[in-house]
């Protein structure tokens, strides 16, 4: 704990992306700080969101690829999933990354507290009787599954992320509710292992937040794997059996199933820890700030899913450090969240940055767009998947979206970013011809067919 | 055939990448073109080269992912491989898009000829007896397999990628001469179908264009992966056997294999063709172009393998497109060919763009630089790859040359490429924070490390 003195620079509540990402900037620009977690260092993303669920959506890939072994010619029987093997590749991974992130803490000099933190008033962090003085104090306690009014969650029949990630079997069938990116991510990979799986989701399409034609793409993908869904269908009720559970839909529809998974969003954790009594303003639930991420009290910052911006670990490391460089003075440029990418891993991965066609809409811009089909593009053939890259450009302006389809588009997305971010003309995207046969191309068609020059496209 | 008249605006001698790409071009902009291919248009890319050996290292990965399915929890057993159904795959994947090229050359209005063509002066292809007369011809004759001297190919027991490609087993031993891109993904498929595999290279390295760091990189992983070499070897003859072939090497050793592929480059096919009695300048058998691609005869274009620039697919869609461009009196941008993404899809794949730190040190630049160990990125580990990105930049400048080894690394690219060619600085790509978890992430980790403010990353 700290040397001789409990008085820091900056004090970060919370120990997850958003958090240790401001501590680690902030040691790196010479302020004294302190990291209080009352839980692992790393937080939702690496012990209970991202990390956790990719390990699993590769298991499900490598299945998935074993079934299909002979369409390309290669010799395997898949004969099933070990969860505990599942369980074991998971920790693996986990335990690596948490190490590493442990370590960097440490190189950096970062006193990292171990307990639950409390603001006691500005500048004040309380943990237990111990209280850490901050001449900044950065908010960063996360978020945690939500329900429905009426909706307990048991965590036998009726469960979330959290529960499904520490599941030690392949269900038989389960009702996801919720067809965000955690309902379409454990769909899939739920599909892969074998499960018979029905998503529920109130509004008319999955992945709602995304370009329609995007949303409508994986929908057709999910038909194709068996995976049903039921749109624009309000939960009613849920009844536990013995074996299950049945699950009833506003106008009396039911499906039933051996599990319920809940995943209706996350709320931020800002209850009972004190905030509100400092003064913190709060928004149904969650911590409004300034583009600098400062709260409505002097000295109090908040990053991560406390925030009412997408809840997403790389949208917490760039709050992060952006809080860590605006205390030191850095000048950092406020984030532009239209600018920070998306990716849902379900198979196939549906990704975007910048904004959709409504958007555009909305925001009164004339806009062109072109769409190219993986069809055209011969390493998506040879990866077997469908989907598309659509590009919306403001007429005669720069590239306002990126939205693809696609087995592994999420690593696409990265030059969407660069050329979102960098308000790229397609024409000046269109002269650069992308490395062949690679995925990528069909990013380069798609500008080069916006730029009047399509190449590989009927014209 | 052509409608009731042989004379077109442009003849295009050669159906391959460069050939197609500039008669689509061109008639895009309103020209009158004339195709000739001998055999099939798409020609070694889409039929011997880039399209068939992704097809069989897909299966590879297959392979590879079934035999370690266990480590991420699935139960799967790998038998073997079916070498009829990896030809069907990549004959399927090779037949959609011949169908496709075929019909865009269609719908464009693009004359193609079967047959082949010989240059009978400026302005005039002949085919057979036909004269086929354009106000410009472009050559796009392409590239064969070359062998060195007394090395005969007989195509049983020594062979080229062509053969290789249409082999009917997965052969149980094979020396691979030569460890350029072509040799590594052979050595790199064949041993993940079963084969025991030994690369000879004469230079010091694999890959040897490459950066050294990613060379030593691919060095240690064929090393983990069982594959052997022999570096700085110089091939002196090869006996074949009833049973193999019996390869020495300069100072007496032997290696003995079933076969001997022999993958020490492709030569420019320019032989034979009235080439040099039409006045064509060559230069070792490559046609010398202007940064327009004309060669010394007026109205005399070259086009793809041709030329003595990096033999890529993509590289030739650029240079057709360039001329088609050209012609139209377009003022297209000559190319700059350091800017061109490079791949090799062995496992791990090597992928680059802009320039070595031992060119740039040629070239008297002052560079600093920073490497990302995959071994910090949680995508990598899921995937169960090692690897790196290595950015050379120039000090206090731009971004000189990205660096990559690690398995899927070949779609990253596509964001050194834009970084690249639009001259960016570290610090404009490092404020950009890439989603999370993506292998993409290591390119923004190496930026924010050259930018002076890395996150994961000791320092």
């Amino acid at each position: 704990m700290a040397e001789g003195s409990d008085r820091y620079d900056v004090v970060v509540l919370g120990g997850g992306s958003g958090g240790y990402a401001c501590a680690l900037r902030a040691a790196e620009l010479g302020k004294r700080v302190a990291l209080i977690e009352k839980d692992k260092i790393g937080g939702t993303c690496l012990h209970r969101g991202c990390i956790p669920t990719k390990t699993f959506l590769h298991a499900a890939e490598v299945a998935d690829e074993a079934r299909e072994a002979a369409s390309v010619g290669v010799k395997a029987t898949f004969e099933g999933i070990d969860m505990a093997g599942v369980h074991a590749f998971r920790d693996k991974i986990v335990n690596r990354a948490w190490k590493g992130v442990q370590g960097l803490l440490k190189g950096r000099g970062v006193t990292v507290v171990s307990g639950e933190g409390r603001l006691a008033g500005p500048g004040r962090v309380a943990v237990g009787s111990q209280v850490f003085e901050g001449e900044t104090v950065v908010l960063a306690t996360g978020s945690a599954p939500k329900s429905l009014p009426g909706l307990d969650i048991d965590g036998e029949r009726v469960i979330t992320s959290d529960h499904a990630l520490r599941l030690d079997r392949v269900p038989g069938s389960v009702v996801v509710l919720g067809g965000g990116v955690i309902g379409v991510e454990f769909a899939s990979l739920w599909r892969s292992f074998g499960a018979e799986v029905t998503i529920v989701e109130a509004l008319p399409h999955l992945l709602p937040l995304e370009e329609e034609s995007s949303s409508k793409a994986l929908e057709r993908a999910f038909r194709r794997r068996g995976i049903k869904y039921e749109l624009g269908a309000r939960f009613e009720g849920v009844k536990t059996t013995d074996t299950g559970v049945i699950v009833t839909l506003e106008g009396g529809k039911t499906v039933e199933a051996e599990l319920l998974l809940v995943a209706v969003g996350r709320a931020p954790v800002t209850a009972g820890l004190g905030y509100e009594e400092a003064g913190v303003r709060l928004d149904r639930g969650a911590v409004v700030v300034d583009e600098y991420c400062r709260t409505s009290v002097p000295g109090v910052y908040a990053v991560g899913d406390l925030l009412p911006t997408p809840q997403l670990a790389h949208a917490g490391f760039a709050e992060g450090i952006l809080v860590a460089e605006h205390l030191a003075g850095l000048s950092p440029a406020p984030i532009d969240y239209d600018g920070v990418p998306r990716i849902a891993y379900c198979d196939p991965e549906v990704a975007s940055v910048g904004i959709t066609s409504r958007t555009a809409r909305e925001r009164g811009l004339e806009t062109v767009e072109a769409t190219y089909d993986l069809a055209g593009n011969p390493k998506s053939q040879i990866l077997q998947t469908q989907g598309s890259v659509k590009i919306i450009s403001e007429k005669d302006g720069p590239v306002l979206g990126v939205h693809m389809v696609g087995r592994r588009v999420g690593e696409l997305v990265t030059e969407g970013q660069l050329i979102y971010n960098w308000e790229a003309l397609p024409a000046e995207v269109a002269q650069l011809i992308h490395a062949h046969p690679t995925q990528s191309e069909a990013v380069g068609e798609a500008m080069l067919a916006l730029a009047g020059k399509p190449l590989h496209v009927h014209n």
